[in-house]
């Protein structure tokens, strides 16, 4: 492998006052990579190393293949507490696992994209730690980081737990309505999501040769992600009980998720409109209209739409985002962006794929 | 254009007693190729003619291009009353005026694609016709074609109003409730339709550019198919009056449609796969699982296939069809073999493209 | 799972005076499904097994998911020895150590659809056997299986070395160059194949979210096929030496095989279209055209469609072909159907899938 | 359409001593559209004005939807000469044409995306102006803007022909051979185009239907663009003499050019390696490498990569590039900041759709 010409000049010259040094976990899988694509252009980002067991010493472009000829940085199987924050992008299950194996200071900031801490009952953990040589116990408390429904609470954070792609584009779809007490009858929900949500493993249902044009449902009423979504329901609507009825299907594409939405209500369109429009109106990546959405207007983007309309007797809304970005590792950055005082965009005003 | 090998013997030996002769109106749209593709290797028809004023002329094969080596037949602009059955794939709206305009002797049987019979209120019509060189006023009353729901009429019908697309495939994922008076809860059902279903006009929504990868919802609980739907519930459930919410999506695949479909029941798992499975016995296309399913199973064939499940207190239905076959073409065909007393297969016993 | 409503009729109707009794070895993998798809509508054939080791006693609909509602057969791990013809649709260098360790009575016909016995000098296989109850060598020697090439030794063949998918899409671009002794110059070929060219186990460049809407080099001027190419080009032309070239491209599709090939020609135009059409004026499924064609017109069919071009002085072919069907099981039944002198379209009028 | 939370800052903070402003002729067409997507965030671009006669009025993101949320820009039937460069994103022949009817002040540069100014022969243009109201006639001389050949010219140049997307993506293929008098053989070269490649009109070939899962050849060894190429070729290697033979396909993906390229050549691999390396050496997008690319590596990047081998006698390359990005508008962009002497990746470090 040759890199005739590797970049000389920083392609992330210093614009404020300050870098923030990064460090990776599980560099080598689709969240790892999307983190990296991002952070490699992020202006006030250096990534002081990428964590991978499995391809440590290989160069970071010989899995992001995408990368070649925008970075010489190789994985390490090593790790440095020389960072202001640690991004967890392992398995579920693993992250409680490493931060317990691995205590860093508490001043490195921690960001775990798995599902490891996002409810209420696991958000904290505690562990061995050495503090001047003598072992004391340490802990974490994590908060929940969808901008869009904690952003102050973020901004205080040390420790964030970045939601799941389906939560945040549910979420995204239903906050202003239970922040308006306004959630009241049973939610119906449908969402299709990209191969993408399924990580790089092989498994039947990844294979090209099932995939391509072809649809399924799975895990129907019984998705992992409905427990975090209720807890954010009723962290704005505390008495909110009704059922919410959510089907996801696997869809013949690569990235992004799209959810219809609708329960009864008595609100009349402009009110939800409204309602929705007012809601947002501070958030820069979360965009309302009433005009028909699609898809892949928002793929290889930080953003979600959300269109808002009123049909008879329900309101019937439609969200849609990138499950790596805002369903992951972009939302991430927008945490990071938060907790370190930067304009919440930094980084991640990111060209559209658009077709 | 040189076809180098005309087929020299019949594709279509006679096996039985005697051959259908079949018009085709509209062959050169997307369900006329179809029924092209079904007709030129059914054993007991003879095409007798495929009329297109476009592609007068034309062979069919300039058109349908996957038919070359298939058949010399060529497009006509005339039109002849020898047959004993007339396909209509013309489009909504134009059924009604073409036999208006061309009125054909009540001898000759009828199986209209379009939307323009499929109502009850709309489901029969009155031309001037001559008779022995007398004006006289003829008129032909339709049966709406779902062989699962009307197979006794199909058989003594001499008009046949062939059901919509997504409408075959919601019925029969909701008839056997239906027929047990078990719709009592309003219903929601979120389908997903493939490109053909367009038909093959431009459009933006059909641009590979936009579609590819791409997913979006269209006619939200306002599909033209709700109503042909409705007349089939009540049919066999009159006393039903519940909503029926359903959101149309717009799938990356070419083929297909599926269907996801719940609502209260106080049924068990049992006695919903029991009433199901009882329901369909007898038809031999559409197939009752308790197995995941998932769309390609069903492309290319004339199939369906209804995966049922209970999930808490919903019944959980996932329905699966090709929209071109089951869904329009292939039900025709399947009709046609009702009207003239054929196996209810002959001719529809179709390789899955499975891939 | 349930299976409401078996097939009571044979849906195979004895036509002629006879059934072939046919067992499938491998009937688990992509040309076994794809060969069972075929042979459950063939009105000539018994299925007596489908043998597959690691899915005995399992529904073949259970793997071959599209085939419920067809059949109610179940793979075997056992195998019988009162068949007619053996098909063999192992993985390379298994249809060789399969035969050496399970004799078959020489009455049974084979076909593999293995590379193993394709090159002449690896056509013909000794093993021990057992014949009535003394120890004797037999042996075996394989047909190369390409009916336009080698129609009349097939007929008259036991054994059948069935052509690889490239091989048989090239060969067909170019045997009547080579018949006529026209192939006088180096020939250059690209040629672009779907995903189930690869087969069905799980790898980097099968996984949905790699393939999808992407394109990739493999193997370039060094693919397998090149040899059983170059012997049916010398078994035509015995003085052509020139190099054949060929980069063959994985595509984002799952079937079909589209071929561009060139060569120095000082053939007219008219020429070379008479001489394509005239080698192939026999043969059923092998259609010359100076249209342009596409890869979909001939997926989910047994046929071949060829594009006859003069540009400059270059002779330009265009091949296509599914290479499932006329590049692997389709062509297998076309053996089939002329090794026991059916006609030899019988059950292979297949429906495109066209979209 | 609501736009809820303009942008009130400003996304592109200036970081040098200068704002280029820019106007763009066509800005509703997909290149037009990708433009905008790159300078809406080009830190050193305000964008004067999106001239649209079918959309002025309209907002920017009415057509280029995914733009919603990032600019509350519309377009405009009105020109202004307060610019310092004009894109001109026109169809083919509608660039001069614009030019003569509407001259510009000499003081603003051109960039043309059409084809209008490619060839030598066609490289200036004369038109009447009128200069202190009095009628003069001027003229503009393009310069071929591929920096990889014509870097120092561009710098210096006022008006840029923009090359096309296959002819960028075959000259970066073989330039290196070119400069270094290799080029000595036939040379074979077949490409396969997304299907942005075609435009947004609606085409038969551009229906979704049609080309998913689809593959087709066109213009076979006619390609407009083989003009283009050659005069470059020869620019280098003016001896060059040899015919250049190139098969164009359609592929059914949506944005990028794969191309494959071969000649004799009696270079060993080393050789070949290091003269591609060392010739794009100083240039920041074109990569050189021996591993094996594929082309979603490059999507949605304004990267080319080349893959060098040596098969035998011939040196072997691939080329892959996004057609709208470095094949077209993000070429476009490199050029400008070449012309205004601002670093040449400025604007283009894109995150890339990866899959």
């Amino acid at each position: 492998m040759i890199v005739n010409n590797s970049t000389e000049t920083d392609p992330n010259p210093q614009v404020g006052g300050f870098k923030i040094k990064a460090g990776i976990i599980g560099g080598a899988g689709y969240t790892g990579g999307e983190l990296l694509r991002i952070l490699i252009n992020h202006p006030q980002v250096d990534i002081a190393f990428v964590h991978s067991n499995s391809n440590a010493g290989n160069y970071i472009y010989e899995v992001h293949t995408d990368l070649f000829g925008d970075t010489e940085l190789k994985f390490t199987g090593e790790l440095s507490h020389q960072i202001d924050v640690l991004f967890l992008c392992v398995g579920h299950g693993d992250a409680r696992k490493f931060l317990e194996a691995n205590p860093f200071p508490q001043s490195v900031k921690v960001i775990d994209l798995s599902q490891d801490f996002r409810l209420k009952e696991k958000s904290s953990i505690s562990y061995q730690a050495t503090d001047n040589s003598q072992p004391t116990t340490e802990s974490r408390s994590f908060t929940y980081g969808l901008p869009e429904l904690n952003r102050e609470a973020i901004k205080q954070a040390d420790n964030i737990a970045n939601p799941g792609c389906f939560a945040t584009c549910l979420q995204l779809g239903l906050l202003p309505l239970a922040a308006s007490n306004n959630l009241n009858s049973e939610v119906h929900i449908t969402a299709t999501t990209g191969s993408t949500g399924a990580g790089q493993s092989l498994a039947p249902t990844s294979h090209f040769t099932w995939r391509n044009n072809n649809a399924s449902v799975y895990k129907a009423f019984d998705h992992q992600h409905l427990n975090e979504i209720g807890e954010s329901l009723t962290q704005l609507q505390p008495a909110f009980d009704k059922p919410v009825n959510f089907i996801p299907y696997r869809g013949d594409f690569t990235r992004g998720i799209i959810a219809s939405i609708y329960l009864d209500s008595d609100l009349s369109a402009d009110e939800v409109v409204k309602l929705y429009s007012d809601y947002y109106a501070g958030h820069p990546f979360t965009h309302v209209t009433t005009r028909n959405i699609d898809l892949k207007q928002i793929v290889n983007t930080n953003k979600c739409f959300i269109q808002v309309q009123k049909k008879g007797n329900k309101v019937f809304i439609i969200s849609i985002m990138d499950n790596l970005l805002k369903g992951a590792s972009g939302q991430a950055v927008q945490n990071m962006n938060l907790m370190f005082g930067l304009e919440e965009t930094t980084g991640l005003r990111l060209k559209a794929a658009a077709f």
